[in-house]
């Protein structure tokens, strides 16, 4: 649903909404066992939820694309994930937990390794240690720049996030990692005249830390890419008139529902912490995303064991979950991760939601398989927020 | 599809084509017998008809939007919804048989009661009698404006109609309709000064309105609101190269099917009596629209009983609606209207194509659980039309 139609159609109700995103919840049945993570997992009290809901399949953004985390989330909350397409060094910086503002452009940085010529020799400084390049960081935090306020932030290992504060600053910026060695990196370039300030500033500060990092052994250079500003997605109490919080492990992820107009609350414990926290701040809110990591980190290590263990763990979780007393539960996946990929894929992901006015199928099982019968069919992911809203009461009529 | 394509690719053909629309059609289990309207009637013409038809679910206009008659209908004529919106004054005019013209401007009217100081003390003047409102509406006819031919028409209660009718009007006017009591209405206001003019015109009757209720006692003020210009939709003609019939008893839908170019034909007396004026006037027509109402007004009463009666109704005329002899025969709904929620809803509704070109699947009872499985999957409602004009001989190939 277009957004500023959103807007017009969404009512006030006091209805509550969760939805509960298992990470890279879809799979891939095993040839030997002809059977899924899903499938191979003993999941009662998902199956018994399964039975009295609607259930489908998402596609997370289109039919063959492989989303990485930030399209697969912003479309389970609502945003068109072609036309909301959040750069790099954003996501760098939310996944440190940065607090973006909007006269920020922020970039993902390398360290490298210069040789006597200037040229790269190790794109990646010989993977330096996590604290050494924190303690690296520290001292291009000294770097001023004449106009614009300087945050560098380490991440891991190499990376580190680049982050230049001043209005007006543009993101159409050109890399400076030439993606090879031996070669020098790049200048940055603005790709139109009003661009090239953020640009210049950009060489400038390369230059000045280059100085600074003149000494080092293995990272004594660095490459800048990803550069982009702050996305002013329009806010979800602004489109859909819910106060929305995000329970969350992960900075990234915390990072992505902030960036929609969540509010964050703390809770590293994991699951038990998330409901007991969503339990505690239930009435301060209207919709609560609750993120689960264990499956995605499971498939992308391709550990099909590991994966079916997390789902059953999830499992566990599951009648806390329903106790919260919603009106509209989801349970969905940002994308899938088969353990047999060991990556994130294209591959449509289970779905289920479950309301007083879903109308139900015969679904026994939250799999792959049968949730292909299910009466929501194969659909967008970036539809589960309208509907959800329907099941809510959130939404009027449309026409008369 | 879209309609310039559409004009493009139609071709002539003998064929016959009759959608048959069942208002409401869609439905909802009941948690005590997990039977929908439809699982519970005793349909055996319908089922025989499922039997050798393509069957799915359409989506009236979105996932998650609930529909009004409006786009409901225009969806299953064709027409994408959401660039096709007809506005609240032309519905209401076309919902009393009021023949609309490209010079008119319509709005929704409501008397309402003011107090001393002129401002709102009932939104709906204690909701009066149809009769008095209709003699109220008599002596407002009497308005005279300068450069604009006024229509007003009665609907029921505190309702009626107003149309200015002159070239150039706009419809960009505001509500006078504050929304509340308490306050005076609005004066109505042009979104740009070529809509001014209209809005002068306006506000010149509701000033000689005024004069003219001042004696009344409930009835003494009015507001207007939803004002809609004429939509110019392709006709059905010149876009499928259809003569077109229209068999409904109610206005309202004699009336969308008018906007879109088709022949509304007089049917007073119902199903019976549609059928036969379609046999009537078989020849003169390539294209039939019958309307059955009674499925959405018991699920809008929220009386499950009666819809399954107005199921079973229906099912007794299948045999009269298949005895047309059409190439290509749809059975259809434009929204859902579960007797368990007594309202539109969102929910996608059971359709049926039986034509000699279906390929048919395995679909045994037209429900919407068995239609999950039918060879048509969920597909938006507005690709029906074309669907329908391939079946029925009068697409040509796209490409070569």
């Amino acid at each position: 649903m277009d957004l500023d139609l959103a807007a017009k159609l969404q009512q006030p109700a006091e209805s509550k909404v969760v939805l509960c995103v298992l990470d890279g919840l879809g799979g891939m049945a095993r040839p030997e066992t002809e059977r899924s993570e899903l499938e191979q997992s003993d999941t009662p009290n998902l199956d018994r939820l399964t039975e009295t809901s609607d259930v489908g399949l998402t596609i997370p953004v289109g039919i063959g694309i492989t989303p990485g985390s930030g399209p697969g989330h912003l479309s389970l909350f609502g945003y068109d994930p072609y036309r909301f397409d959040i750069g790099r060094g954003v996501l760098e910086a939310v996944g440190i937990d940065f607090e973006l503002g909007p006269d920020d452009v922020a970039a993902r940085g390398n360290f490298c390794t210069l040789d006597a010529d200037g040229n790269i020799s190790d794109r990646r400084a010989g993977r330096i240690a996590s604290e050494l390049s924190a303690a690296i960081v520290e001292r291009l935090r000294t770097v001023e720049l004449d106009g614009a306020e300087v945050c560098v932030e380490p991440v891991r290992e190499h990376r580190f996030v680049l982050v230049l504060r001043a209005p007006g600053l543009g993101e159409d910026v050109s890399t400076t990692d030439p993606q090879r060695e031996g070669v020098p990196p790049l200048p940055a370039e603005g790709a139109d005249p009003a661009r090239e300030r953020t640009a210049a500033l950009v060489n400038e500060f390369v230059a000045k830390a280059g100085e600074l990092l003149a000494e080092e052994k293995a990272a004594n250079g660095l490459t800048l890419r990803g550069f982009a500003t702050y996305p002013a997605l329009p806010q979800i109490e602004d489109v859909w008139g819910l106060r929305a919080a995000a329970l969350a492990v992960y900075p990234m992820y915390r990072g992505l529902a902030k960036l929609a107009g969540m509010r964050a609350l703390a809770c590293p414990g994991g699951m038990e912490e998330q409901l007991a926290v969503a339990r505690e701040r239930w009435d301060e809110f209207d919709y609560f995303f609750i993120h689960y990591k264990k499956t995605d980190a499971a498939g992308e290590d391709g550990d099909f064991i590991a994966k079916v263990s997390a789902l059953e763990e999830f499992d566990t979780h599951v009648p806390g979950l329903t106790d919260l007393g919603a009106d509209v539960l989801m349970v969905a996946g940002d994308h899938s991760t088969p353990a047999l990929m060991a990556a994130h894929s294209w591959h449509p992901v289970p779905f289920l939601l479950h309301s007083a006015v879903a109308r139900g199928g015969s679904v026994q099982h939250f799999t792959e398989r049968e949730c292909l019968g299910g009466s929501l069919g194969i659909f967008p992911a970036v539809e589960a927020m309208p509907l959800a809203m329907a099941h809510a009461g959130r939404l009027q009529k449309y026409g008369a």
